[in-house]
């Protein structure tokens, strides 16, 4: 019997991997809501609305706050297209795979990529692009990764912000795996482009690229020489399907917006401060935990992202069978190492409503009975007091 | 009080424009699905059947068919992206916006483009196509739409595909309209790459460009000089992802996937055959009840679409008030004009589940009422004898 005459299986599971993380049924039910045309009166009201939420989120008054239709890679393409002219330098920091990614995405947008690399599990050392800035004072923009998603590291950015400003370039933050799990600086810093992608802190399915573009990225896309390379992510169009004058550009994809939209909504409730709270002591608490099983984490606690911890694996335990099993035995997904760290690490997201206290327990005991299976004795008594510790 | 903190409104209304158009409960409970992992080997599995879902409805044994992350323009950016190479030579032929558009794209991706074009509301000349094919023999490809949205119009494809594969080129084809509503000939005709949409006749939300890529195109992208402009449309490295490999790529748009596999399950349920007919038969009766209204329709009938009718709209009756009127009073939504032929038609489009006569019935009683309020008699109830004496 042909497979689509048997019922569909979407099983439950438990998303604690890089992404995409826990959908709440909220949010699930109004994916699920009328789908209504893409100039319909309603649905522009909806879009409006999630503009607005979208810059709460953001922390922005940028007009040009807009949900594109792709996934969190289409934003890191729709800065580079639209920033972008072909024979233009650009600097693109890379401390893992989606700097090196972007510094990829650049180089097809026919830009002169100066790198400034850090090796992964660090953050990009201010002085090296301190350098970089010195050495290229011809070049239009810095790009850089707030949250690397590959190792969870914290990329700081007020330092290299103001260095990047004082040269009088822009600035391209990708904020993919920050956006809606802890502060994202882009009025304070005056970033110009910041992308993120919706299924990460802000809980919503994978599918759309939220991006704000500041006031000086705005006119400079607007005095482009060169039409945008892409037709589908060209700001200019998009701007003025989004801005009152609603100019037919493509169709998007409405009943991911709803998506957004009560995602959007349930961060507000919230309240962002609430929400970064939540997710800063949350990642303590599994920190505290993974600790106490005896596991190392990658990223020096400075660096550390809270949606998102990478975990060194134990000598003599097969990286990809204790992912196997976590899935196999409990329904948990985990990401697994990129690049280099391939084997060597598991990456853990505590991100949107997947970061709670029943997931730290969760799979600290799930870990830690895997762990000893193999051989590594693991005190997941202490490991559950230091959680409860932290967050009872 | 801010508008999220009230409830967000989706009512209900009949979408009988180009499209986004109706999608059933089914389809939308689908979207509903818990969200899983975009390397989850229950998900795998669910693309795997959706791909071979969307090779039935494009009738071909193409291996390379895939859904885009993207909307159908972002299916029109994907095959202009891999098939061309900066500096090459192709002809695009324009009946439409849509044409046009693609004529745009390539320009972008570096093209220097050939352009055959026919009035809005006719078919591209077979002649015409000559004559560009012989004057530019190193041209490398040729693109056209199968079924123009912005006029109603669908493109005989056998006489010009023969022509372009005589000369050794490669046929790109636009099945944004009519994939799902009638025969799009990919492996009759040996077609390189043709694209769609998911909002048209396959009946589900927008968000997904189905596309599929014949083998000679496969070797043409697989031997590029140059990589693919758009990191994100690249097709060398999507092709690891949705092949065997699983070679991480993007985030899919999981939910999304799950409401196109649903989608295709109705088709494939419904039987292709079964639903071409029905697709026909409910336009051949709206034609037939709109003439008896005395409207006149934009396209010969041998050049009609049967997902798309582009009506006149007669001297002294407003375009706009009466779309305005059509969704005020009875929550229908039609197309306007675009381009030259904005505020002189109006676009009915009868596709997937939309397609019925219910639809048509009532679309018939709405613009027979309107039109009469301002002073264009008609004769409902010949048109609704001529619907049944079609359909009954």
């Amino acid at each position: 019997m042909e497979s689509w005459k048997k019922p569909r299986i979407v099983p439950e599971k438990t998303l604690l991997g890089p992404g995409p993380t826990p959908v709440e049924s909220r949010v699930l039910r109004a994916m699920a809501e009328p789908t209504l045309g893409h100039l319909d009166r309603d649905f522009v009201a909806i879009m409006d609305e999630t503009r607005e939420l979208l810059k709460l989120v953001f922390r922005t008054k940028n007009d040009l706050t807009v949900a594109m239709s792709g996934t969190g890679s289409a934003g890191m393409e729709t800065a580079c297209v639209n920033m972008i002219e072909r024979g233009d330098k650009v600097i693109i920091c890379s401390h893992g795979v989606f700097g090196t990614r972007m510094q990829d995405v650049a180089g097809r947008c026919g830009a002169e990529v100066v790198e400034v690399n850090a090796p992964m599990g660090r953050p990009v050392d201010p002085a090296d692009v301190e350098k970089a800035l010195r050495a290229n004072p011809d070049a239009k923009l810095l790009g850089i990764v707030h949250a690397e998603t590959s190792t969870g590291v914290l990329q700081p950015l007020d330092e290299i912000a103001a260095m990047v400003h004082g040269a009088g370039m822009f600035m391209v933050v990708d904020a993919v795996t920050s956006l809606g799990g802890m502060d994202v600086p882009v009025d304070r810093l005056g970033l110009e482009m910041v992308y993120s992608g919706s299924q990460k802190c802000l809980a919503c399915p994978p599918g759309l690229a939220p991006v704000t573009v500041g006031p000086r990225a705005v006119e400079h896309i607007k005095n482009r020489k060169t039409k945008v390379q892409s037709w589908y992510l060209d700001l200019t169009m998009i701007m003025r399907y989004w801005g009152q004058e609603r100019f037919y550009h493509h169709t998007a994809p409405v009943n991911m917006i709803y998506g957004l939209n009560e995602g959007l909504r349930m961060i507000a409730e919230e309240g962002l401060e609430n929400r970064f709270a939540r997710h800063r002591k949350n990642a303590e608490a599994l920190w505290a935990g993974l600790e106490a099983l005896g596991l190392e984490l990658l990223v020096d606690p400075a660096y550390r992202l809270p949606s998102l911890t990478s975990v060194k694996i134990p000598e003599g335990i097969d990286e990809a069978a204790l992912r196997r099993n976590l899935m196999k035995e409990y329904s948990i997904e985990v990401g697994s190492g990129l690049g280099d760290l391939k084997g060597k690490i598991i990456r853990i997201g505590l991100m949107g409503s997947g970061s709670n206290r029943m997931n730290i327990v969760l799979l600290l005991s799930a870990l830690s009975s895997l762990l000893a299976k193999n051989g590594f004795c693991t005190d997941i008594k202490s490991a559950l007091e230091r959680v409860d510790a932290i967050l009872m």
